[in-house]
């Protein structure tokens, strides 16, 4: 069995734990060379203890010192500091999970790029602000990007790369959301305790409202249209309840390969990670007489205005969709402390990407003052709006 | 473009008709070796002289006259007799439809295999009949078999070949008939009308009634188990009622592969006929909003006592498949002109294999003996019934 070097940047969050699970599953099978977080020392030392990792990496530098404490003795390194976490990603690991929350995380998916191994992307901030730069560094290294959220996991599961010609659409599974049947007025006056509330999957609260407008949807939209070469026209989106089938893919001749599986991502990390081959996970097979039915609907674009959003985006391109995601972060935040109710959301992107048009962006520094940027609109937009 | 050479056995039924019309559309990707029919003359030289055929041949030696009358001064080749439908098969297309019913295909499926090509099962008599032996032969001259109908198909684009080790589930999806939600006592007053009638596909009546007994899906196991390199124990059967999802394939993971598409033969064709390229086929996108939803519940033993038949055959190996298909076929018959009823057509079946239990067969012949044996033991347990 030949042995693969990984790095996991984000070790402590939600995919990193279902990352080191599997890992420490098949111990003889994967060699831990960096796991990093931002400040969670007592997580991130014992996950390197456990898996024998070769170094851990604190982002913030004022946890340095409790993090060397903590891995005092056991001959791992401990550094820290946000150009120390881009040294990891540069170790040149065979695979790396890339799961840093935000934009904080693009400098060190370029940094894993560069060293042309495999790279996980486990959010949408590469794909979405920055898609063609970090696109043009996966070819120009010879690097291999694998997605790692269910839907593009699915669809990288099904798509024949040697011959994206032969591809007619690509069709996005979405939940809908907790209010997917709700009527637009009750919608108005939805509370964060309710947006957070995902019916199938559990996620941070950011993530959750995201699904709960379909934002999450819309950004997906945009890095499918990153990944996978097809026309922006051919990209669709379906409502199915379950979230059974995780996303499909039709053919020219009718037919449409789809993957399913439970809601788990241990199950497209696993994927990743075992990549051309497979690996076991402790998943249950799903039982389809015990789900009984899967449902399907057209999503409503006057209740989810954030799909048009997404999709104007994409097809505008340039600085578009960092904007779109940018201003939907400080919606959302808004939205979570109360300063805005939930249909705000969408108009706080809406109003943010007609106020704000810069060029496009051609390098990283360009995408985060195109970030920043764009974060100064939606605050002040933000302030005019009274809930 | 390499132009791909063809051959369809059995032209003029409903499978070879899907297949002329996809080569009909895009003629200059393919070159026709041979057609070949029963005795429907008129519809064999029509379809021989629209896709300027090299030969064309009636199984019937006298059809004969009457086919090269309908072929004269059309320069197409003019053959008659079981003997020539052999000959055609040897012509060595690249690709050869094996669409003929029953037995009287099975020596023809053989001697396409001899040339090395690849060859399209669109019956089930040669993988559950004589499955081994038509493998071998397909091994020993690296003859490639696709099989065409739509379960096979669907599994056949999800498996992976290069890791069968990795795959935990087949998943072959079943209508359940038109009977799937009746009560038992109800089935035995089932009349032949009723049983033909199947809710997703138009069918012939042999394969209508093998549909409503739930004995098709048996014979699929059998075949699904001679194509797929997997445990017997993990092949299992669903009834879901749309036939959308044609079939899954579990991997180890927990991911599944599924393959979904309309129910028209023009998709599983067109995938083999292009395969491993894909060809466009005439069908509207499949439109998930307007199917609203899929259905899947487990089959009943007790109702369809056919599955347990097939398991048991195929678990048995030997002569036991090609005795389960032979004595079937006798019921159906049966069935439908009145000597049984619903409920005795399995029981038929379970008679014969009780009463019948010869060796192993290890030739052609051997199965054509075993197949016609089967058909007497099955004939004298039908006299023996009263509707």
């Amino acid at each position: 069995m030949v042995v693969k070097t990984v790095t996991i940047l984000g070790a402590t969050g939600s995919v990193g734990g279902s990352t080191l699970d599997l890992i420490e599953r098949e111990p003889e099978r994967f060699e831990v060379l960096a796991l990093t977080a931002n400040c969670d020392v007592a997580k991130l030392a014992a996950a390197a203890i456990r898996t024998n990792a070769r170094r851990a990496v604190v982002a913030d530098a004022g946890c340095l010192a409790d993090l060397r404490d903590a891995l005092a003795g056991t001959g791992i390194e401990a550094r820290g500091g946000a150009q120390e976490i881009c040294e990891a990603a540069r170790m040149g690991a065979d695979w790396t999970m890339a799961a840093i929350v935000g934009l904080a995380g693009l400098a060190p998916v370029m940094a894993a790029l560069e060293k042309g191994g495999t790279v996980v992307l486990a959010n949408k901030e590469p794909l979405v602000s920055a898609g063609e730069i970090v696109l043009a560094a996966a070819a120009r290294h010879g690097a291999t990007l694998l997605p790692a959220d269910s839907e593009h996991n699915a669809i990288y599961q099904c798509f024949d790369f040697a011959r994206p010609e032969r591809v007619r659409r690509i069709i996005l599974t979405a939940s809908g959301g907790p209010f997917r049947d709700w009527e637009l007025a009750a919608m108005r006056g939805v509370t964060p305790a309710q947006a957070v509330a995902h019916p199938n999957w559990t996620m941070g609260s950011k993530i959750s409202v995201d699904s709960a407008t379909m934002m999450n949807k819309g950004l997906e939209l945009i890095e499918a249209a990153r990944l996978f070469p097809v026309a922006y026209s051919a990209l669709e989106i379906i409502v199915h309840r379950q979230s059974v089938i995780h996303s499909m893919v039709e053919y020219v001749d009718g037919s449409i390969l789809a993957q399913l599986g439970p809601s788990d991502m241990r199950v497209p990390i696993a994927h990743t990670l075992a990549w051309p081959d497979r690996m076991e996970t402790p998943m249950a097979p799903l039982d389809f007489a015990a789900l009984g039915r899967l449902d399907f609907a057209e999503p409503d674009p006057v209740r989810f205005p954030a799909l048009r959003l997404a999709r104007e985006a994409l097809e505008a391109g340039g600085a578009r969709p960092a904007i779109l995601n940018a201003a939907n972060e400080v919606a959302v935040a808004a939205f979570l402390s109360g300063r805005l109710n939930f249909l705000e959301i969408a108009a706080i992107s809406a109003d943010t990407l007609e106020r704000y048009d810069p060029a496009a962006p051609d390098s990283l520094d360009a995408v985060l003052a195109i970030d920043a940027e764009a974060r100064r609109y939606a605050v002040e937009r933000v302030k005019d709006c009274v809930v």
